[in-house]
C-alpha cells in the first residue's frame, strides 16, 4: 500500500453510510458501482449501526484492516518491559506478529532450553548469579548512514544493566553482554548512525565495578558510566574488549541519543537527581521522588565520542571490570560537557538533519531546543557558566538554546516527522502534542487513553522520517479492554498523522505479554530476513553450521568420556532415533538436526520429567545436553504440530536403572 | 453489538463505495447522512482502492474493528502450545488481551519469580526435577450445567502430564498438579458438565508410577490411565487425595469429551495405535507414523464414570505413585467398553444435547456420529463383537452409530452451532466443513491457511453453542504474514459463521508467541473479574491476606534465625523503607504489599544482579526470598511505570561485606 493517497483521503472522511444497498445496487458483487439515489437502511449503516460504529471508526477500520494475503507495510519493534523480551508488531494492522526470547527463556522458541541459548544467556549473569529475566526498554535498529537498515536490533536490561544483539536475518537473540562496571542502565541502547558503537547509559548511580560503599558515602564514591560497546557488524557481535566507557557524576543519567550527520561523532545524554538524593524514607530523609525534584535544571551531557576515542587510543583510562574507563576528570572539559535542562528531563532527542537536541522536562511544561552549532561554539570558546561539583564545565543555557516550546503538562519523549513537525508525548496531560520546529508553537494535540509514556513515528529516528503512522505507548488502559484481572494490558495506539486534516487515532492494541517503554518502526521490507536455515545444520547462535550436525544416515548413539551422545535427525513425522537407551546417571547429550529445507517445516523436540524444549526451524540444529537422573521410561514429542501425523512424531528415552 | 443483526447484514454486502464522498455529502461531519445522486471517487473509494481492499474487506474489516472504549464481544482462552501459557484473545477484534502464565514463568506478571509462584511451579516438577515450561494444548472453561461458567480454566502440560487451575477472578494460575502415574498426557483437561472432575487423558504409555521396563515388555508393562482429577469448586482447588484413574491399555489415548444432558455421567476418549507399534526405527521396525497406521479401527474408549465413582467406592482400585486407580481387568465391561472408530482418530466431541458423539478420524475421510442411546443399550444388552486383548468388551461398530458423514481428507475436530449444524477441521483439505447433523451432509466448506488443527466456535463446548464466530487454529502461516525470519507465527483466522449467504473469512491473527492448540471461546459478560485485590495484602495464590501483609507505618526491618525480613509498602512513587542493608551472605526475605487500591495502579519490583521480580497489582502482597551473595550495591526499583515520577521510585539494596 503506498501511503502517498489521494487528497481526498487526507481530509476527514465523507462517508454516506446509511441507504446504501438499496441506492446503489442489491449488492452480492464483487464489483463497486456507482451510486445511484438515497433511500432505505443498507449493509454499510446496518453494520455501523449494529457495531456502534462512525464515520472515523469506518475511515479508522478500512485504513488499519489488513486482509489475508496482503502484510503490513511497517514493523514495530518494541521492547517488552520487565517481560525481558522483544514484541514485532505489524503496522498499520497492529498485529503481534512475534516476540523474540532476548532475557527470559522463550520454550516456544527453544530459547534456553538448549545448550547453546542457556549458555549464551547463563554467560549474561551477573557475578555467578544466573538471572532469567531481563527489563527492556529502547531497542534500537541499527543503522547506516542514519538511516535503519534492516541488519540488526539492539536492547538493554534496565534491571541487572546488559546489552543483547539481535540478528535480523532470524529474528533471534545472538548475544548478550555485561559489564560489572555498572549496576543498571535504563534498558535502553542506542547505536551511532553507522553503528559502530552501541551506548549503553547508566541509570541509578553504584560504586564502579562492584564494590561496595556506604550510601552515606554517594557523592565521593557512587558513579555511572555511559558505556560504548563497539558493535563489529561483519561478525554481528559486541566485542567488549574493543568497548570503552566514560565516567560520569552521581545523578542518574537516562536516555541517550546519538549526533547524526551535523553533529555525527557527538552523543547527548539526559540526567535528572542532580540534586544527588538517594532516599532514606525510613531515616528521615525525603523518599527519591521529592529529594530527586528539587532543582529547576539538571544537565544534559554533551560527549564528544571522536575524542573520547582519542582519549582511549592515548592510553587515559582506567580499567575497571574489564572495562578501560575514561575517568571523570580526564573526560571533564575533554570530552563531557554540561549544560542546563528543565526540569527532570526524561527525553532527548537529535533532529533529523542533526542541527538541534529537543530535551523535555517532565517537571517543566517546555520542550527546549539545543543547537548544536551554539553548543559546539561555546565548548570551542570554553564559554562556561560554572562547574559541577565533579568539575564538568558547565554551558550557559540561554546562549545554548535556539528557544522552548511551551508543550503541555509533563512532556516527555519527541518523534519526528518528515515536515519539520515533531511530536512530543505529554504524560499527565494524556495528549501527543504536533508542534513546529521552525515555529516553535504546537500546531495540534491528540488525546490519547491514558498516560501515554513514550511514541514511536515511522523511521522516526532516523535521518528520513517517514511520517504517516505514530504510536503512543500508554501505560494505563482502566476502560479500554474487556476485563481480564487486575493486571491490565498496556494499550498502544495507532495514529495517522499523514493525514491533512489533523491527527486521527486509528486503533487500540492490547498488551498483555509485557509492559513496553519504546519502540522504533521501520519499514517492512528493509528487513530481509531468511526463511529458512541453509546449510542444513545451521547453528543460529554459532551462524554457521553446528560441528554436531547430523546427516541423514549417519543418526548414531556414541558413548563417551563425559556422557552418551546422540545424533539424531528430524523429519517429517519421525526423529531417528525414535528409541534413545541411556543408564541411570549418565549425561546424555542430544545432537538434533532438522533436515527439512521447506520455509514452516519447524519441528520441536519436547521431553516428559526433563527441563529440556527445542524449536528446530527448517535446516537448523540444536544440542541439548542433561542428566538421565532417574530410571523410567519417558516419552519425547515434536512439539509442532508439524504434519496429520505429528503425534505419532514420537519416541522414548529409556533409562536403564544401575 | 447484538449479532442478531438485520436480514441486510446476512446477506453478502452491498457497498456502494465508488462516488460517496460527492455522491452523499462533502464529509467532516460525525453524523450519517442519506445519500444523493452518483459521481466522481470519494473517500471510502480511495481508502479501498489504496490498501487494495474488496468489498468483501470492508465488511471484514468492519465487522471486526472495535473502535476505541468498546469491548470485546467474546474472550478466547486458547493454549500457548509449548510456550506453556495460556492466551486470552477478544473477538471480534482478535486483539492479544493477555498470556497468563501457567508451566513457564513469566517476569511481567512476576509469575515464578517470586516466593509464592515459584514455590506452586515447582511442586509441579517431577520426580525432584524442576520444570521451567509445559506444552498446553486444550483449556477447559469450568462449566455449570453444561454452560461456561466464567469461573475458572483448566490446562494440561503435554509434555510431563500436569495439569493447572487457573482463577477467573484474576486471570492467574492458582494450582499445578502432576502424578507420577503416567508420563504424558495430550495437555488436554476436559470437566464435567458441572465441572466435579478435570479429566487427564494420557497419550504416549509407559508403565504406571514411573517404574522401568524395556520397551519390548510394551504389551504387557505398559499403560495408560485417565485420571479423574476432583475439582473443589468452592476451595478453587483440584484435590488429589479425592482423584482417581483408570488404568487403560498401551494404545495412545488422545482427547476426551465429557457427556452432557442425556450422557451425563459418561466420558469418551479416543485413541490411535492400538497397533500398540512403539517405533525402533533403528533396530529395523517401522516408525511408528506408519507402525501406528495400519489397523482400519482405532477403539473410542466409554467410560461410565457414575459406575467408576462406585468402584472407587467399594475400594475396587489400586494405589500406583499416590493415585487410586481402577485396575483395567476390574474396569473392563464394568465401566469401560470399546467401539471401533476409523482410523487415527483425534477429534471427539459430544453434540449439545449429549445424544450423540462424533469422532473424526485423520486417516479417514468420514467424521461417524455415534448414538449414545444405542452405545448405552448395546452396553445394557452385552452385545458385544469381540474384546480386545485385555479384555474389554468391544460394541459392534454398525449398530452403534446412527451414520456417517463424508467430509473431506484429514478431518479433525468438530464444533457445534445452535441451528443443528456442525463444523469440522480438515487438515489436508485446508478447510472448514460445515455440515447438517439432521441430514450427515456437508453444506458448505470455506478454505483457510494454511493446514488447520483445531477449530474452535462460541461458546461451542456447551449445552448451548451461540454460533456467530469460529475460530480456525492454522498450523502453518507461509505467505501470510511480513517475513520474521524461519520460525513463522501460527494463523487464527475468524469465520464469521452467522452469516446466511455462507461462511465469511473475517480475520487473520498471527500468533507469535506460541503454538496454540485449541481454544475455548466464551461470552465476555460471563466473565466477572477483579479489578483490584481486596482487603490490601491480598495474595493470589493463597486466595486471601497474606500472614505478611504490612501496613502502611508499619513497614520494618526483622532479623531472625532464617534471615533478614524486609516489610516493604509500595505506593506511588516510592518503596518505604527504600535503603535495606544486609550483610553478605545474608538471606533476604522481602514481603511487599502493594497499598494502592486504583485500578491499574500497579507496581512492579525488580533488583540489579538478583534473579527476583515481582508485580504487585493494587492491594496485592507478595512474597521474594534470596541471598545477598556477593558484597556490593544493588539498585531495586518499580518496574511498572507507574506515574510521571515513576523512575524515582527507586532504592538501594546494600550488601556489606562481613
Amino acid at each position: 500500500m503506498s501511503r502517498h493517497l489521494p487528497i481526498a483521503m487526507r481530509t476527514a472522511i465523507g462517508l454516506c453510510a446509511a441507504g446504501l444497498a438499496t441506492a446503489c445496487g442489491q449488492g452480492g458483487s464483487d464489483e463497486l458501482r456507482p451510486s445511484g439515489n438515497g433511500g432505505a437502511n443498507g449493509s454499510v449503516a446496518a453494520l455501523m449501526q449494529a457495531r456502534g460504529l462512525n464515520e472515523a471508526d469506518v475511515e479508522a477500520a478500512l485504513k488499519t484492516y489488513t486482509p489475508t494475503g496482503k502484510t503490513d507495510e511497517y514493523l514495530m519493534f518494541a521492547s517488552g518491559g520487565h517481560s525481558g523480551q522483544v514484541l514485532v508488531v505489524g503496522l498499520p494492522s497492529m498485529r503481534l506478529l512475534k516476540v523474540i526470547g532476548v532475557f527470559t527463556p522463550e520454550p516456544w522458541q527453544g530459547y534456553a532450553y538448549g545448550d547453546d541459548s542457556s549458555a549464551m544467556l547463563a554467560r549474561g549473569g551477573r557475578r555467578g548469579v544466573p538471572l532469567s529475566w531481563g527489563d527492556t526498554h529502547h531497542p534500537a535498529l541499527s543503522e547506516t548512514n542514519g538511516d535503519y537498515d534492516g541488519e540488526y536490533l539492539f536492547i538493554g536490561d534496565k534491571s541487572s544493566a546488559r546489552v543483547a544483539v539481535i540478528n535480523l536475518k532470524d529474528f533471534a537473540t545472538v548475544q548478550v553482554v555485561a559489564s560489572d562496571l555498572i549496576e543498571s542502565d535504563h534498558g535502553g541502547t542506542f547505536v551511532t548512525p553507522n553503528t559502530e558503537y552501541v551506548i549503553e547509559g547508566p541509570q541509578y548511580p553504584a560504586p564502579l565495578g562492584g564494590e561496595y560503599a556506604p550510601i552515606e558515602e554517594w557523592n565521593e564514591k557512587y558513579r555511572g558510566a555511559v558505556i560504548f560497546w563497539k558493535f563489529d557488524r561483519a561478525a554481528g557481535r559486541i566485542v567488549p574488549e574493543d568497548s570503552f566507557a566514560i565516567e560520569v557524576p552521581p545523578y542518574m543519567q537516562d536516555l541517550s541519543d546519538a549526533g547524526k550527520l551535523a553533529s555525527d561523532g557527538w552523543i547527548f545524554v539526559n540526567s535528572f537527581n542532580t540534586e544527588r538524593a538517594w532516599g532514606g524514607n525510613m531515616q528521615g530523609n525525603p523518599p527519591l521522588e521529592s529529594g530527586a525534584s528539587q532543582n529547576d535544571m539538571d544537565y544534559l551531557h554533551v560527549i564528544h565520542l571522536r575524542r573520547a576515542e582519542e582519549l582511549v587510543a592515548e592510553g587515559k583510562t582506567r580499567t575497571i571490570a574489564g572495562m578501560r574507563v575514561i575517568p571523570l576528570d580526564v573526560a571533564a572539559g575533554e570530552a563531557l560537557w554540561f549544560v542546563g535542562e528543565p526540569k527532570s528531563p526524561h527525553g532527548v532527542d537529535v533532529t533529523p538533519d542533526g542541527r538541534e537536541i529537543v530535551v523535555s522536562g517532565k517537571l517543566d511544561t517546555h520542550a527546549t531546543i539545543y543547537s548544536f552549532e551554539k553548543l559546539k561554539a561555546l565548548i570551542g570558546q570554553k564559554k562556561f557558566a560554572g562547574e559541577d561539583p565533579y568539575g564538568v564545565p558547565i554551558l550557559p543555557f540561554e546562549e545554548a538554546i535556539r528557544g522552548q516550546v511551551e508543550i503541555g503538562l509533563g512532556p516527555l519523549h519527541t518523534q519526528f516527522g518528515p515536515d519539520g513537525h515533531a511530536y512530543t508525548s505529554v504524560f499527565i496531560e494524556s495528549v501527543v502534542a504536533k508542534w513546529s520546529l521552525a515555529d516553535l508553537a504546537v500546531v495540534e494535540k491528540i488525546p490519547v487513553h491514558y498516560n501515554v509514556g513514550h511514541i514511536a513515528a515511522a523511521e522516526g529516528d532516523t535521518v528520513s522520517p517517514d511520517g504517516n503512522y505514530l504510536v503512543s505507548l500508554n501505560k494505563w488502559s482502566i476502560d479500554r479492554y474487556a476485563g481480564v484481572g487486575p493486571l491490565l494490558p498496556q494499550n498502544f495506539q495507532l495514529i495517522d498523522i499523514g493525514r491533512e486534516a489533523g491527527m486521527q487515532l486509528l486503533y487500540d492494541m492490547p498488551i498483555g505479554n509485557g509492559e513496553p517503554h519504546y519502540s522504533q518502526i521501520i519499514k517492512a521490507d528493509k528487513i530481509r530476513s531468511d526463511e529458512i536455515y541453509t546449510p542444513v545444520g545451521f547453528n543460529p547462535i554459532k551462524r554457521g553450521p553446528d560441528p554436531h550436525v547430523v546427516a541423514g544416515g549417519q543418526e548414531r548413539v556414541e558413548a563417551r568420556e563425559d556422557g552418551v551422545h546422540v545424533y539424531v535427525t528430524a523429519v517429517r513425522s519421525h526423529f531417528t532415533p525414535d528409541i534413545i537407551r541411556v543408564k541411570e546417571g549418565d549425561t546424555v547429550h542430544l545432537h538434533i538436526t532438522n533436515l527439512e529445507q521447506a520455509k514452516d517445516a519447524t519441528h520441536g523436540f519436547g521431553i516428559s520429567g526433563h527441563d529440556v524444549a527445542l524449536s528446530l526451524e527448517p535446516g537448523e540444529h540444536a544440542n541439548a545436553s542433561f542428566v538421565a537422573k532417574s530410571a523410567g521410561v519417558y516419552p519425547f514429542y515434536c512439539t509442532e504440530f508439524c504434519s496429520a501425523l505429528h503425534l505419532e512424531m514420537a519416541g522414548y528415552l529409556l533409562v536403564e536403572p544401575r
